[in-house]
């Protein structure tokens, strides 16, 4: 299957098969394809959790308007940006590239510190959402992997971060929550949405050619 | 191929081979996979740009540090978020939904009600913010089909921002450019990041599993 088609046979999953898990090297898949998608200077300035705690995630949905997807799911995947950049942030992930490509110790030196320069002057709202922006690409990457699997997701912005941020106890990792993305195998009987038609914007008006 | 090897292969391209161009229905493709990404309420808040014009693309190459992936890539694309949610914007959308949909008239009135409610409130950057990272998870899909055809791409946010929006007259439809996404064929000779290793923070610290 073209990676086209599994884009427009995912649909945002308003209900689960409760009884259906998502097997677990499927999940490791998902959250490889976030692992591996592409950030800014490659700082990599988020993390991923991955939820089947049913405590847990009956919590979180208190924390997201009640939405019974994040209970009903196989896994829940919480996306997690670093709350600012730091210099130990930034050598940590240079010194392992410096080692990964066998580089002389200096290597990146000049490269960091230009990054620092940038970086540690700002306040640390202006890094979050720089960070936050990466953490998207990387939960873009896992949907269309997910996709590719024909496992269902639900991306999710709908809850109150700072109670998540709580129930990970993601501020003693500098963390914030950014998106879930609960995933597992649609209800087909009982999804409201899973017959109606997805509805975008005519490639007309989505985009514009210069040539 | 799986989606992951896909994944595994493409790498931020340094330099395009300026003599290979990507044939017109794989460019559709990779917009295509945009144009369907998920975002916030179905919204869609962003467009795309897709630019060969040479003329024009080396004036980008003066906006973005003098980048000369710009000029030599085949295709590039620019990704421009909203500046701002507006009434007409939220109605345009969910009008074309209720005809797409065949829904009855005023099917999505309360919903688009709470929309405009909750957006029309904020100031125009905090919006921004938000339009912004729905056209990151567009943007990471675009990158993913374009891996899943072998074509090569740089995700870039260096750029000076204001000068793309004035080259592009974004201000004019409300849009402030977001990322540059060239797109093209590597020139495997010459470009210097081609053979090194993709460098990743390991999964033990990247994941975090709650059971």
């Amino acid at each position: 299957m073209e990676l086209l088609d599994a884009f427009k046979w995912r649909y945002a999953t308003k209900k689960y098969d409760s009884t259906k898990k998502v097997d677990q090297v499927l999940v490791d898949k998902i959250v490889e394809a976030a692992r591996i998608a592409p950030t800014s200077s490659g700082l990599q300035p988020f993390e991923v959790f991955v939820i089947t705690n049913q405590e847990l995630k009956n919590k979180i949905v208190a924390a997201a308007n009640g939405q019974e997807i994040v209970a009903d799911c196989s896994h829940l995947l919480v996306f997690a940006a670093w709350d600012n950049y730091t210099a130990e942030r930034i050598d940590q992930i240079y010194a392992l590239t410096t080692t990964r490509r066998e580089q002389p110790a200096d290597r990146y030196k000049a490269y960091t510190d230009r990054l620092k320069n940038m970086y540690l002057n700002r306040p640390a709202e202006v890094n979050f959402a720089h960070t936050a922006r990466q953490a998207y690409i990387a939960f873009g990457f896992a949907i269309a992997e997910a996709a590719s699997l024909k496992v269902d997701t639900t991306p999710m912005e709908g809850f109150v971060n700072e109670e998540v941020d709580k129930l990970l106890n993601l501020s003693d990792k500098g963390l914030k929550s950014v998106t879930l993305l609960p995933i597992g195998y649609r209800d087909e009987t009982n999804d409201w949405l899973v017959n109606l038609r997805k509805v975008r914007n005519p490639r007309e008006k989505f985009v514009t050619e210069i040539a």
